[in-house]
């Protein structure tokens, strides 16, 4: 399967040249990031709350206390949607109307289970550190059983999804073009900045490699 | 009123001591961003999708097609709920357990209608357009009357809200403290890059001071 099949759920309805099914194009917006909007029922009131999640292969994880309104819900009703999106520029068109913005954004839907066995349950939480940092488990110190008792980690199992992708420049109408008035797109991106030790740290430890790297890679 | 009252909807259960209900503080957390997650219910699925918005007062507007599935479902559930979140550092702690983020996040709960009066529409669409770029709105070709009967705008009344606020460092067990484990944030922002003229422009037209003061703001 290289596709999602498209259904009422995850059809994309408008602007539908941009929708996107392809599962590969899919997964590689949800690995760009690592913080998802998980939408849950409260009392018929539908609420998006920013996760952190994992993906690895067809499940994507999230983890929390074991208190956690919303994950708790997300059980009960045994479905979850998340959506991860990346901005990537404003496009500044000669008509209002125009106006948009280049951005990548995916919706998934999927069944939901916790994660109880105590393997299982280390690998999903080594998944979801590895979408914010990669490498960083390796060197924290070793989760505790109480922490890991006091964390409740749900797994969603991918059953559909769909993507938006805008990645094109200013779109006016033809008439437009002509008319003295600036158009085009401001790139947007989300950058690291450098760095900044803990005060409580013995100053002799030297950042980290995998810190480094991540710094590196997104400054 | 300066502070939202709490009740079972926007109370926050889990890390409430960086939980929010001042009035004030959510709007600077809704007016420092452009686009929120908007929730819906679809077929019983809750979704999440990101919507470019604009705020006056205790109103948000949102605007889309006049077929938007998402805009249309919330004018038939005749409630809404947007959230707005700003990614403001990752914090890496010595241990998995107390690793985080920085964030300010708003979650606002309203009842929808749509705005019909073309006076009130007018401003509502400046309104959206202001937050994405102040003073664009000026400079665009006048929206023509077709334009203005294809958009559907939306006016959200906030009734409650609450925000989540994270911005402090390293907050480890003490015990952890002395471990040679490096510790510490990376700060997270959003920039703009340099704008790209549209290519079909004259070459004549200079970027303008309202394009050029948000990139300097943003760069």
């Amino acid at each position: 399967m290289e596709e999602y099949t498209k259904s009422k759920l995850n059809r994309v309805k408008r602007g539908n040249k941009r929708a996107v099914y392809n599962i590969d194009e899919i997964n590689s917006i949800l690995d760009a990031g690592f913080i998802g909007y998980v939408s849950y029922i409260f009392e018929g009131n539908a609420i998006a709350i920013p996760m952190a999640y994992g993906r690895t292969n067809d499940k994507i994880y999230l983890h929390g206390s074991t208190g956690n309104r919303m994950l708790l819900s997300l059980l009960e009703q045994k479905s979850a949607s998340m959506t991860v999106t990346h901005l990537d520029a404003l496009i500044l068109a000669r008509s209002g109307f125009h106006h948009s913005v280049n951005y990548r954004s995916a919706t998934l839907f999927g069944t939901v289970k916790k994660v109880d066995d105590p393997k299982e349950k280390e690998m999903a939480l080594k998944c979801v550190m590895d979408f914010m940092m990669n490498d960083r488990w390796e060197y924290v110190r070793e989760m505790n059983e109480k922490e890991f008792n006091q964390t409740l980690v749900i797994e969603i199992t991918i059953q559909t999804a769909s993507a938006k992708v805008r990645n094109v420049g200013v779109n006016d109408e033809p008439e437009d073009e002509s008319l003295p008035i600036w158009a085009g797109i401001i790139p947007i991106k989300q950058i690291a900045e450098m760095p900044v030790p803990d005060e409580k740290m013995d100053k002799n430890i030297e950042i980290p490699n995998h810190v480094l790297e991540y710094y590196e890679k997104h400054k």
